[in-house]
């Protein structure tokens, strides 16, 4: 590719993760200056065509898009926070891991030095990133996010979220608590089937067949959350915990670990408890939206 | 229909969800003999052509194949289990709720009486049976079950899982494992992005996109846990981790309920502390596989 038509982008941190950020705004052809604290991280970019820069200060200077990705929001701040750092005109693309509020804080900061501040989270591995399946979450402001969209999809499948800052490291955790939970339940039947003889790879089809499925409800679940209202049009709480009853007794009686039926079971018990039982599965959200008090 | 081609079957038990059994059957066009304890739950059925047999006994001797779906297996023990009731030539499908030891004992009692015998579970509400939405998992003799699928199918979605009388009861608590995971998964990210005042609706595509992409995982880490062998291809179970950290301080911040996050953690870590740390998430397998016993 022609770099000089290419947007030049700098990378503040040369961990896994920014190397392969870097790597993969070389490969489509950007203008690529890297900082790191070990310099030596950037030998194998600096081969492939990467400007290596002696400072922070200098890695800002090569452009006007400065990614970073370094360990947690503090190092960023004490790496971008000294005085003789210029932030002013800047764009900054924050994919290091943190939570909502510390995203949020880092969007007023950089908006006192005079920068624009897109907060970013990556759903994917570093050897993914580069590829449509390296998934990569930004919320701030929109103009931003569509100045520079073009030049991020070097690094995977861009998505906007919205204009809160903290939005990106709320859908992240979000999904990976759909991720996990998924993966989870899996286990959990796989430990169950495989006391009968039943090996993995026979049980997985129809694992993955119940959660596709059960995946395709949640905009019709989403319908009785946003209007507060769980009328039991295919189940009550009621008939769901006579079942959660038998995983329990199943799970004991064939050895398994029962923790997890016990948490499904536990909730909605509570639910029941404060007069839900005749309602739909989504009235469940009263529970996990608040904390657990005794 | 033409009743005279179609196979005669009879239904013992009433509740709602047997009333929607013997619904289907008739639809179907299968002569259709009833019984119950109380008689005028089959007064709907008997106005839409089913016979109402006045003893269990005469209700069996009325056709071959018997579908018993009761309050629980004790009750189809009473009911099949006096001396007067003739099973011997007989197959019964019990669509009855129990565990997979319950459905063995009763395949072991029904085969001394003479009598085939097939499990089922059904894994859909009354109000759903004879769609095909309706997915009905059976276990036992396939020879059993090929003799009698077509009639089966008047009630929907037929399944054969295999020989083992228990694996109708396994799968579906295994697959309502799953239903329940992605359903408490996607109220713990909608009570999370709530905070942020994002509706449920708007999170739900992406809710329902991330499970539907993990579930495609399951056959490959079916073949981790078929073969034992963990190596860590994406993310090692200690990356993992870190993001579960994230997951709980992100619940506990914006003030939800955080018990999922530390049961996901608290698996994670245990088999973190068991030596796992460098593996692949399907390690886990172990932990699931065996009771919690500290």
């Amino acid at each position: 590719m022609n770099n000089t038509t290419q947007t030049p982008v700098t990378i503040i941190g040369l961990g896994r993760m920014g190397q392969a950020l870097a790597s993969a705004f070389l490969e489509a052809g950007h203008p690529t200056t890297v900082w790191n604290r070990t310099a030596s991280k950037a030998d194998q970019l600096v081969a492939d065509g990467a400007l290596l820069a002696p400072t922070v200060g200098d890695a800002l200077k090569a452009g006007s898009l400065t990614i970073v990705c370094v360990t947690d929001y503090q190092a960023m701040h004490v790496l971008l926070g000294a005085d003789d750092i210029e932030l002013d005109g800047m764009t900054l693309v924050n994919l290091t891991s943190g939570d909502s509020a510390q995203a949020r804080e880092a969007a007023q900061w950089a908006e006192q030095r005079g920068a624009r501040y897109l907060d970013g989270a990556i759903m994917a591995p570093p050897q993914a990133i580069g590829s449509v399946g390296a998934v990569i979450l930004h919320s701030g402001s929109q103009e931003d996010f569509e100045a520079h969209e073009t030049t991020l999809g070097a690094l995977g499948t861009v998505t906007y979220l919205g204009a809160d800052h903290g939005l990106a490291s709320l859908y992240d955790v979000a999904g990976l608590a759909m991720m996990w939970s998924v993966l989870n339940a899996w286990l959990q039947g796989a430990a169950l089937l495989r006391t009968a003889g039943v090996d993995a790879a026979t049980y997985a089809p129809f694992a993955q067949r119940m959660a596709t499925e059960v995946a395709g409800w949640l905009p019709g679940h989403a319908e009785q959350i946003d209007r507060g209202s769980f009328p039991a049009e295919v189940a009550s709480l009621e008939t769901h915990v006579r079942a959660m009853a038998h995983l329990i007794e199943e799970s004991e009686a064939v050895g398994v670990n029962a923790e997890l039926p016990k948490l499904i079971k536990a909730m909605a018990d509570r639910a029941i408890a404060a007069g839900h039982g005749g309602e739909q599965y989504p009235v469940l959200i009263e529970e996990f939206g608040k904390p657990r008090d005794n």
